[in-house]
């Protein structure tokens, strides 16, 4: 069976990602009858080089990502892994050389066919009096004995683009950027790593690795690399990596060592999570600087992939303050990403955590509950929700992960250990503050970032007065924030509706003279009816909203642990006779 | 078994990652004991607005790819597919705020966790007295009917992330803003499809598809999505996802329609190829377009993805010429593309092919042998090939694989045809230019291109004059651009040993009173010679340098072909007595 992919035929897949490319970026034009991209500004460029590239398909952001003002002029593109026809070679430059410009060089990957090609295309223009020359890239760093075949073209050349680009964009020769492309590209080496191999459309798996194993030192068309090593870290992987291509025996080396100055790309080969990129940017930025490697700038994203490869590769170009320049300047290219001016190396990573802000002590610090009373109600109601946990863990079952009573038992626990720590905050403002972040910290999920939000919100109008209509203030501030963040209202089945059915009695104490028991008792009975009452409600939040409301006959536990909690509230309260 | 990942730890993950990117991105600081990423030029923004987002990793490049200024101040990062730390999100608030921010807008995608979270960190952080609102985007129109947890936020949050970010950068003060964005959210709508699931490191797939079915409207985090359908084109893919997205019986279509203006973002979700992203691209662009919707701007990459999932989402966002300048304005976030200030709809893609060369009669045009003589020599060589077809295929067969014969006769075949259409040319010069094109065309390989670079090249010092010394020069120039572009030197057991032998004879053509047979005899013997000593010949380029040289005691069939065909121009010459 071949691998699935979004494709229309296998045929035209070349063509159609081209297409795609070009149709959603203005700067590119396709050339009529061939497979080439060109910038569609092409017109503005006389008198100045043309730097034509390209090769296989498969490659993508490469090479059509690189087209634009201040790097490539055009590419040609092959069938997938193929390289491009001669016929559409020489037409790009006859297009460029006939929209005036007054040379052009081919970069090219050191692939025999590329090499042909372009070589060939290269002879049949030069035939015509077209001025064109042609710099090959290798710039692989696998092979640690020669091949005549020479160094694959990797990454890296991605890099040569952006300097013949800024080059050209300068006003420079043809012959001086060649001649300085040429040393550049010496000054680079690349290598790859990766969990699996890729799939050409139509095709199977090019090699098959077993579930520990990594394949080290691959090129960009699915071939096998030059040898296989056991599953490690990244940063183990990335040690070994930058040890194999900078050491000195490796004939294809870079020679980068301590002192050296460096811009690293880590490349995206195509199908790893950029999670996973960014931890190996993290580990070859670590291993550079610990060799003392200074990093000018660090290139991380998809630039020369092998189609859907689950690898990276990294490449390190030896760099000087003039060809940072060139690195750095503007370039219109839609896949060269915004890097910034700035040396990666040595630059500081981090500021200082925020200043805390000071506890000032409120002007309600003695207006709540003296510090004995305050203790009672939270043992009573800790007392209660531990003696509750199996009978709500059991209601939870039916609709949930039944662990809602473990988590109240949880909270409770909490509660009891900071008792135990010294008395809890005089002003209820700072009691409630205090509780949202303990129950935010220990009890944990959503019920805890439910119960830290109501007490958070109920905090604020307690900050400024204490009285009865202040705290039935503090209940709506709470709901509120409840039902804001958490999407729930009233009649979804949740603990907002026994709270919520409280909270309508208690605005009784904002009317003058009333009366603190006689209304707190009828909202506990209340909110006891509402959680009674959600027997028969459809869940509307909350995970029991994914189960039918047929299968539902208990009441919410949430619902029954918030009314049991104003029971017992209300219960230390009349005990103690406030 | 777990999958396969590149990390240090699966706890440490989302550390990695996020330390990686600042480290690799100098726009960047992460706050000192929290997973927070903010602008390094922070001090930079007194007076102004901050713009904070954030949610679980695993999403890279969101959320930190997108601060930079014009973009994100700030990102809070959690675990993989977690939400972040209510103590991490209110430090960032607090930094911002302690850097002389006017303002705080947290920009939350509609998941209960997030919700929860960054509500709290809000009701906590305007406790402490920092003006703080709070967006929640929800882009999905996969849900056909109302959801009481709302649309979930997907890639077009970043859309938000953009507009927010211009108008901050504009100075736009938090409310102005707050409620701008509110409008534009709901102006958007986003439908993910996928080949496979993705695996949260240290866990097994998420969920299992056969291998003809996708995924349709999936989340970020793995989950499932609405329905699975069969594998198809990417043209009915892509269709079906925009009849469901813009259909306006789903509650959750975003109202594009004939006339609409959009912006379009093709976004990979992680592991796709980049060649399948483009061809995604090229249909959702053709579908919109023949739906009469202009697409005012397309971006097309990796900006929401959920691990290395195998897919991408199609983001549509409503846009008028004000909306549109805010997409535009300039960012130094890292991960927001190049993208042109030009419409993708109604522009010009394509150019017209150049213009081929006029073919100007070159003055050797009565030069060369009698119409009928060439006739006579390149039939000799066709038949002398096709008898050999056999006989080269067996000896390819001992280090290639075994079509040397064929592809040899394959070119025959094609010059006995091209002889029956006309006479050859008269000119030797446009004689081997035709023969190259028609070689490259039909014979093919990599064999075609080395004969076609051969011939172009040879074809050159044959223009100005025809005499015995511009033959060997000839000859010289076709080997010099053989070896330069095929990499293959004298004794590296391929074509080149044979016809390199030759020309060494040839030279002799170059002094005066040379003989015609005298030297082209000993030169065919010289080659013939030549191809015999391969046997003995180590393989240094070509695909039989990848077999030992102990396997190898037959000489190399490009060799024996190419002292053939200089044999059978020799006896027609010589049969026809020129």
């Amino acid at each position: 069976m071949t691998s699935k992919k979004l494709v229309n035929t296998v045929a035209g897949c070349a063509d159609d990602a081209l297409a795609g490319l070009v149709a959603c970026n203005p700067n590119l034009h396709l050339l009529r009858g061939h497979r080439v991209a060109l910038r569609s500004d092409l017109d503005s460029l006389k008198g100045r080089v043309a730097l034509l590239s390209g090769g296989g398909s498969g490659h993508e952001p490469a090479h059509a990502g690189f087209v634009g003002k201040g790097m490539l002029t055009g590419v040609i593109a092959g069938a997938v892994f193929t390289s491009p026809a001669v016929g559409s070679i020489l037409a790009a430059i006859r297009a460029v050389a006939q929209a005036g410009t007054v040379g052009t060089l081919l970069i090219v990957k050191n692939y025999t066919g590329d090499r042909l090609n372009f070589g060939l295309a290269r002879e049949q223009a030069r035939a015509e009096g077209i001025p064109v020359e042609m710099v090959v890239i290798g710039d692989d760093s696998a092979f640690t004995v020669l091949k005549k075949a020479g160094r694959r073209g990797l990454c890296g050349t991605v890099l040569i683009h952006k300097v013949a680009g800024a080059l050209a964009e300068a006003g420079v020769g043809l012959e001086e950027i060649t001649n300085r492309v040429s040393v550049v590209a010496k000054a680079m080496g690349t290598l790859g790593v990766s969990l699996s191999s890729c799939s050409v459309p139509g095709s199977r798996p090019t090699f098959e690795l077993s579930p520990d194993e990594v394949e080290l030192g691959l090129g960009i068309h699915g071939e096998a690399g030059v040898r296989r090593i056991k599953m490690a870290s990244a940063d183990k992987i990335v040690t070994l990596m930058l040890d194999h291509m900078t050491n000195s025996s490796n004939v294809s080396h870079v020679p980068v060592q301590s002192g050296s100055s460096v811009v690293l790309m880590v490349n995206n080969l195509g199908g790893l999570s950029f999670l996973e990129l960014g931890i190996m940017a993290d580990a070859a930025v670590r291993s550079l600087e610990g060799r003392g490697v200074k990093i000018a700038r660090a290139l991380v994203g998809t630039f020369m992939s092998a189609l859907e490869m689950p690898g990276i590769s990294l490449t390190l170009l030896l760099v000087d303050e003039p060809l940072l320049k060139l690195i750095d300047a503007e370039t219109t290219a839609s896949a060269w990403p915004n890097v910034a001016k700035v040396s990666v190396t040595g630059r500081k990573r981090s500021r200082a955590a925020p200043a805390e802000p000071l506890e000032v002590p409120d002007s309600t610090a003695t207006g709540g509950l003296a510090s004995g009373q305050t203790v009672l109600v939270l043992e009573r109601v800790c007392a209660t929700l531990l003696g509750l946990e199996e009978h709500l863990n059991a209601l939870d079952r039916a609709a949930g992960d039944g662990d809602c009573g473990t988590t109240h038992s949880r909270a409770a626990r909490a509660i009891q250990g900071w008792l135990k720590e010294g008395p809890p905050p005089a002003s209820p403002a700072q009691l409630l503050s205090k509780l949202s972040l303990l129950l935010l910290e220990k009890m944990g999920g959503s019920s805890g970032a439910l119960y830290g939000l109501f007490l958070t919100a109920a905090a604020q109008p307690l900050k400024a007065k204490t009285d009865l209509p202040a705290w039935s203030a503090a209940m709506d501030a709470g709901l509120e924030a409840m039902q804001k963040y958490g999407k729930a209202a009233p009649g979804d089945r949740t603990m907002l509706d026994s709270l919520w059915a409280a909270g309508q009695e208690l605005q009784a104490w904002k009317s003058p003279g009333a009366n603190l028991f006689h209304v707190l008792t009828k909202a506990v009975q209340s909110a006891e009816a509402a959680a009674e009452a959600t027997k028969t409600m459809e869940a509307g939040a909350g995970r029991a909203s994914y189960i039918s409301s047929a299968r539902l006959d208990q009441p919410d536990p949430g619902a029954v642990a918030t009314a049991a909690i104003l029971r017992a509230i209300l219960e230390a309260l009349q005990h103690k006779g406030v």
